[in-house]
């Protein structure tokens, strides 16, 4: 499917992740119109280099759109651009379908998916949570899991095999969310088995890297260690995943539980540590990557 | 090197593991000398049967042999068998190298390595545990982690290549064994991350199988999501590796710390998870898989 098939894409959020990402569509052949709320953000530039149309406003990106991506931040972000007044939902044509990149958890997803599917335009909606990094943003080798209904997953499938390797279908509204945090919990506690093998290595005297490199490949391996672990033995705190959008994933989860008890001792542990670098080393440590945790072992 | 070199072989300890181990060095040619403690296991009928000769006594077993192997249990029985009266301290010939693959801690491995050293024979010692299980050891594919004189590791390399795949150098003796453990708390920690993933994915309501089958080869991959995970969607709780084999590794950290507070939480909560599970289901759970700590989790 090329730009002739006549559908015209929109790309709202132009961050690392989001401009990469629309770059991809755009070098893929389609037309692509994209917006950021800040108009001097580089990520927009980059978007506008690989052939996007720059929109002056939500309604200018969306109004001519049959499919509407989105790669925003946080609950109230997403929340305030696709599904509130002034938003996608008071711009998009009829029966659009809104596909959302951001990690927000289930129970917003599945709440701006009533919201949009109740609207005059009856817009549909995807929640498509990513992994894989700026890296796999650039490349076009996210994964992307995927909620809603089959047949708009369907639909979206063939725009969002230019941005993702591993491209998911998991049920109903917010089951990509759900498997999204899923991977975060593996995320964080997979650091903490990391972070305390390295730290018993260096209390048993054998040289660190051994772990890293004699073990990645066995039943103690892990990406964490054959990744963030490596970096660790290089004295390297730079991200990866930010201690500052760890925190905010792992929080979802709580926002998710209904107020019931987690039950999910491992990752509040690793969750209080991330939450400790913050607290005890301020903004800049917001922007360490995850392995930072080692920090919290050597104090 | 074959057995034409002239060197004799002697292998303690036809356990599961000792028995594949010692039929690999006989099938590569060389002569090897078998003994267990109990003469009736399967384990030495398997190495009899590829080939390697049966000894009646630990003195009729070592001594002939320039290296000695040994695969057994605990700390105790590996200090009985190799450095305590009637063991090979007393029948071993002058300088013979003894390469021992149980895991007990490197204090215990130091220890066995003095005795030697100063025995009348003046042995030398190789702290060698591995990891690979059951089918690593069939297949001459473990990994051998190794602690002693780099002189000693040359010489022992021949003939550990026909039972391993990656074999480590790690330092002076007790260095293979600290290795082993920073294995073993990863090997914990990896089943809490998997444990809590799939506990989400079941409160969230998305199908468990996604969280190995998608996030496996992702951030959050690990071995234990791929292979014990798996398990644990096929509700098998069959080892792998046994939770009493667990309890045990992770209490020779304990052993090791000489009196230290350990400063490792996810460890000791992997560890009290296992505990329970046995406390819970008696002998049986003992023989279950790690991955039988999703079991705390659906509690």
């Amino acid at each position: 499917m090329t730009a002739d098939s006549g559908v015209s894409l929109a790309f709202l959020g132009m961050g690392i992740m989001g401009a990469s990402m629309a770059a991809n569509l755009s070098k893929a052949g389609f037309s692509v119109k994209v917006w950021n709320r800040s108009p001097g953000k580089p990520g927009l530039k980059k978007a506008l280099a690989a052939g996007c149309r720059g929109a002056e406003s939500i309604k200018d990106c969306v109004a001519d759109a049959s499919i509407i991506f989105s790669c925003l931040g946080d609950v109230e972000d997403v929340k305030a651009v696709l599904a509130e007044s002034g938003g996608v939902v008071d711009f998009a044509p009829e029966s659009a379908l809104v596909v959302d990149f951001s990690t927000i958890g289930p129970r917003a997803a599945r709440e701006i998916w009533e919201t949009l599917a109740k609207s005059p335009a009856r817009l549909r909606f995807l929640d498509a949570p990513v992994t894989g990094g700026d890296i796999g943003a650039a490349n076009g080798t996210l994964t992307i899991m995927l909620g809603g209904e089959r047949a708009d997953f369907d639909e979206a499938l063939p725009y969002l095999s230019k941005m993702g390797k591993v491209i998911e279908y998991c049920g109903p509204a917010g089951s990509g969310q759900a498997l999204k945090l899923a991977n975060q919990v593996l995320c964080a506690v997979n650091m903490l088995a990391v972070s305390e093998a390295l730290s018993l290595a260096e209390r048993f005297e054998i040289e660190p890297s051994l772990v890293v490199d004699v073990l990645k490949e066995g039943a103690g391996g892990s990406w964490a260690l054959a990744n963030l672990g490596a970096r660790i033995i290089k004295d390297d705190l730079a991200p990866g995943f930010m201690l500052k959008h760890m925190i905010k994933d792992l929080r979802l989860i709580h926002d998710n539980a209904d107020g019931a008890a987690l039950n999910l001792p491992a990752m509040e542990m690793a969750e209080s540590m991330f939450k400790e670098l913050v607290e005890a080393d301020g903004e800049a440590a917001e922007g360490f990557g995850t392995q930072a945790m080692i920090e919290v072992y050597r104090r």
